[in-house]
């Protein structure tokens, strides 16, 4: 389950058999069956999340009781309120597994001393941040410039594999449209092939 | 110029004489008047810039020509298209000055340079990025559920002395609304204090 994790720390920095004890120590494991909660909105987010196996979703509920879907988390993502986690507020979003799920979890505490222990870790958490800054900029992006055709299309060839396990009124909340507009999409698109 | 540099680092690192010399001698001043650009949408970002002194702006044009603001930078802000700087695409976006400003410039090579010789700009990456992720969900949670008028006293309160510097219709194209609904909204509150 931690071979996943360094594994993906490893795509951005070296950790030495030193470090990956370091890293291991300060995480806890925890399995989550479908359906279930990481995190309900109003609570404070106390952990950040790696996925190691699964797949888990965020989102908030409107006034009106709709869900707007706001990522999904699979194998080798993080996952959290980070806004919660970071400064302590109640969190937004609710976060619960589609799938059955292995996680490893890490407190705010110890995220702080794990980058203190292992410096090597502020580089890595560093080039994260990078990557989600950019993919947030191109999600605000897209959703002013693309149709929801188009933002189907990319996000379709950008995750096949995942989009294929997510249930199509959960992509639909994340496209911020109807079910019945994404079916329309997927027909129209499928006459095209 | 630079200790403003410094100045914001040491509010989140310790830097050493000797990483203070390192630190600077990666960066490049570069002066720029009122409404001088220092991106153009289309052209590739090709430095990280710290705003030392002045206040300047990133925007882009949609098809019609209509100027979305995106951000203000002011002293102690880093500027930047983001994603054209990490990844070499073509800006979406266009920076220029509101008022004569003073910057230091970093490039792509040079940044990566900067934190391999100096490990602890890492962690101030690090948490300067970690800062800009909640900002940015912040001001997308604030653009679903406050009104306009909610937005613009959240921008007032938060940043009030920076605000006075702003032409009016900037601020009013930033909160995505007409510049008469602006003053609409600052004469109702006029009225209610």
């Amino acid at each position: 389950m931690i071979d996943i994790l360094f594994k993906h720390i490893q795509e951005k920095v070296s950790l030495s058999d030193q470090d990956q004890e370091a890293v291991q120590s300060f995480f806890s494991p925890k399995k989550l069956r479908k359906k279930q909660y990481l995190l309900q909105a109003g609570d404070v987010c106390k952990h950040l999340t790696f996925v190691s196996k699964g797949l888990l979703r965020t989102y908030n509920v409107d006034d009106k009781g709709d869900e707007h879907m706001s990522i999904f988390g699979w194998e080798g993502w993080w996952i959290s309120d980070f806004n919660s986690f970071l400064t302590g507020e109640p969190a937004l979003f609710n976060i619960d597994a589609i799938e059955d799920s292995e996680l490893l979890l890490i407190s705010r505490s110890d995220y702080e001393a794990l980058t203190l222990a292992v410096p090597i870790m502020d580089r890595y958490f560093r080039i994260l941040y990078q990557n989600s800054l950019i993919t947030k900029e191109r999600r605000l992006m897209s959703s002013i410039t693309h149709s929801a055709e188009e933002k189907y299309l990319l996000l379709v060839e950008s995750n096949p594999q995942i989009i294929a396990r997510i249930p199509q009124n959960l992509i639909a909340s994340y496209l911020g449209i109807a079910p019945e507009t994404l079916s329309r999409i997927k027909k129209n698109l499928a006459f095209r092939k």
